[in-house]
């Protein structure tokens, strides 16, 4: 007995794409890797499965309980991998750490969380992004957000902003507070989710009433341009914070050169989610989306962590939200319908014409059901086709067709 | 401490792809989508993991004990994908289903595989294939044959070949035979991996010394172009043997109409590992490599499976192994250069520069770790970077460097 079709579910969190769909998704992922591409980055691919020991070296708090984990049948624990910066870290360390510095990577990659599905949070996730390995100064930090601004230009959405911070200074404030790491950590989980009246609810049961204290409080409230970035000086505690504002500073002036600054404003209160970064992190956000469409930073020990000390940056674009952004401003994409439905008795003919024509760059669809000419045209016109041509042989065999014309 | 870089290795039967390799997938990948689309084939993808139950609906013997799978958090058994015509039938009985006949769908995508690494033989497998569902005449045979022979034509292979059977002569010579269904099972699966040594002992064992058994062995020798078609009569045992010889040169008649007899041969022995096959099936096979590089044919039974009863054909192509195929007659490709290095103190002139030069489909790199002009030459030499231009400051601002000039 054939199955009922309600009984084919997909996992939750994950989709088909239809056609459509996926030809949109290929577009916009070739578009990017062409520009990646005349940024001098280079593409590289990693399996969709490792083991859990390389994948977590240093993914911290924010994957853990996030994991598609299995055994293999020697016992060793997998993963999905669940973002791409591990991976290349890894990929660096162990195949590429003969090669000169700089290196530019980029990739197009599906990433696995196992969250709770909901709007513009799936499970399977396809990331598109860059990784520039061996740099640490500013210009290369402006280059990896500017290369994010003009993917996302490219993309055809038309308003978006992307937030920058810089998580010395958060770090440095939490150096001046009397708390255990356990706590630091709890305070960053709550800054990067900003939720804020549960930090101010923690640090009053911990008694911080500190002037540092409040600072934290006030971190999300220094958000905007250049004027937004003099104002935060005020958080220059130490010299840990004093040069992360003043990296920053130098970050933004870059980005101005670069002609991106309507694009960009700061953002103290972004933190990322995860241990990793070290320096500037940025998220970028679009109208209408309650979730980042893009997310980086500097990782400076990262790569120390699988045995190539480099500092590195990069930043990863979630394809699916951008193509979910766009689809609230554009029609949705179903089938594309070929130019031309070529049918008949005459294949040496049809063969021939198909040929001439996809050479030629036109879509022909050449008809397999052995359609008569009036049924031909009736399928044609159902789908819409604008170019259908019938090729009957000549002399015609089937005499009761044949018409003597003078 | 830092970990040490043997520490970092990736699963069995998994690899990396560098730049250049990566690239090269790519190039390919889009080459094949262009053509599938001139053909009129329009793109699909499904989520890399799927319900067990739902994607092994119909892949019998072949897959079992091959599978990646694991439990999700309650309790389904999910599997890695292993093969894409059973996800691609579930999309069109649970998705597409009212759209009009035929579709004609195609895909690139990984496909996870438990087996023995070995060369050719991957554990995470890149796949690019296409289906013509809602036809079963032996023009839709021949139209994916004929795609199938381009897609490879195209790739820059210069040797391969298809060779083309047909399962229903099989079975025809199988129903006269007296036989429980697992011994037939297990001489399908002999005659499918050429196992003919294995094949006569199983039939000397079980007494069969008909002539219908002797067919069987002599299945492989019925081998090339049309004179072996003629031959091959002799294995018209009954209506339905004889209906998949007819069936044979309706196929071969058109591929020649499609001008692609060169590439295409007879081989009755070639029956292909998956159950849900019901007639036409073929693999590909080019000079040097001891596996086919694609594989395909009909399934009129499998959507019926899904709850949408309709005749369907299909193949899929490995990519991997074409890309080894090809690596074999070609330079292995590693970095690509940038065309040009720009560098200096002037970002203003810097970054407009690069931005001319990319917009022009020029590859640009930016110096980012503020090399002064010796050192940026040094460095673009050693990339072989053919265009290097350093922007000074003008006037500098640095004394020691100015030179006065007349």
């Amino acid at each position: 007995m054939a199955k009922d079709r309600s009984l084919l579910p997909i996992p939750a969190g994950m989709r088909d794409f239809l056609p459509g769909e996926a030809q949109l998704r290929r577009v916009l992922e070739n578009k990017w890797a062409q520009l990646y591409t005349s940024w001098s980055y280079e593409e590289v691919m990693t399996p969709t499965v490792e083991y859990l020991d390389v994948l977590t070296i240093d993914t911290g708090e924010e994957m853990a309980g996030r994991l598609f984990q299995f055994f293999d049948r020697k016992g060793h624990i997998m993963v999905l991998r669940p973002e791409m910066t591990t991976p290349i870290a890894r990929l660096m360390a162990s195949r590429l750490y003969k090669d000169t510095l700089p290196q530019r990577l980029f990739y197009g990659a599906n990433v696995f969380r196992y969250d709770e599905p909901q709007a513009g949070r799936q499970r399977e996730i396809f990331q598109s992004g860059v990784e520039l390995i061996g740099a640490s100064s500013p210009l290369a930090d402006a280059e990896v957000i500017a290369l994010a601004v003009e993917a996302l230009r490219q993309s055809g959405l038309e308003e978006f902003q992307i937030s920058i911070g810089q998580i010395e200074v958060f770090n440095g404030i939490m150096d001046e507070l009397p708390l255990s790491p356990e706590d630091k950590s709890k305070i960053r989980d709550l800054v990067a989710k900003k939720d804020f009246v549960s930090l101010e609810e923690f640090l009053q049961n911990h008694h911080l009433n500190l002037e540092q204290a409040e600072l934290l409080l006030r971190l999300p409230t220094f958000h905007g341009g250049k004027e937004a970035l003099e104002e935060a000086s005020i958080l220059a505690v130490n010299e840990k914070a004093r040069q992360g504002l003043e990296n920053l500073h130098q970050v933004y002036s870059a980005l101005c050169l670069y002609g991106v600054e309507e694009y960009v404003a700061f953002d103290l209160g972004v933190l990322r989610g995860f241990d990793y970064y070290t320096g500037i992190v940025f998220e970028g956000y679009t109208v209408g989306l309650g979730f980042p469409i893009c997310g980086g930073g500097r990782y400076d020990r990262l790569l120390s962590q699988v045995g190539y000390d480099c500092p590195a940056t990069g930043f990863a674009i979630g394809l699916d939200r951008v193509l979910l952004a766009l689809s609230r401003n554009q029609q949705p994409k179903t089938h594309t319908k070929p130019d031309v439905l070529l049918g008949g008795d005459d294949l040496v003919e049809i063969f021939a014409k198909a040929a001439r024509l996809r050479a030629r760059g036109f879509r022909v669809e050449v008809d397999v059901l052995g359609r008569q000419e009036e049924a031909l045209k009736a399928y044609g016109r159902e789908r819409g086709i604008a170019d259908i041509i019938y090729f009957a042989l000549s002399p015609r065999e089937d005499a009761d067709d044949v018409k003597k014309e003078a």
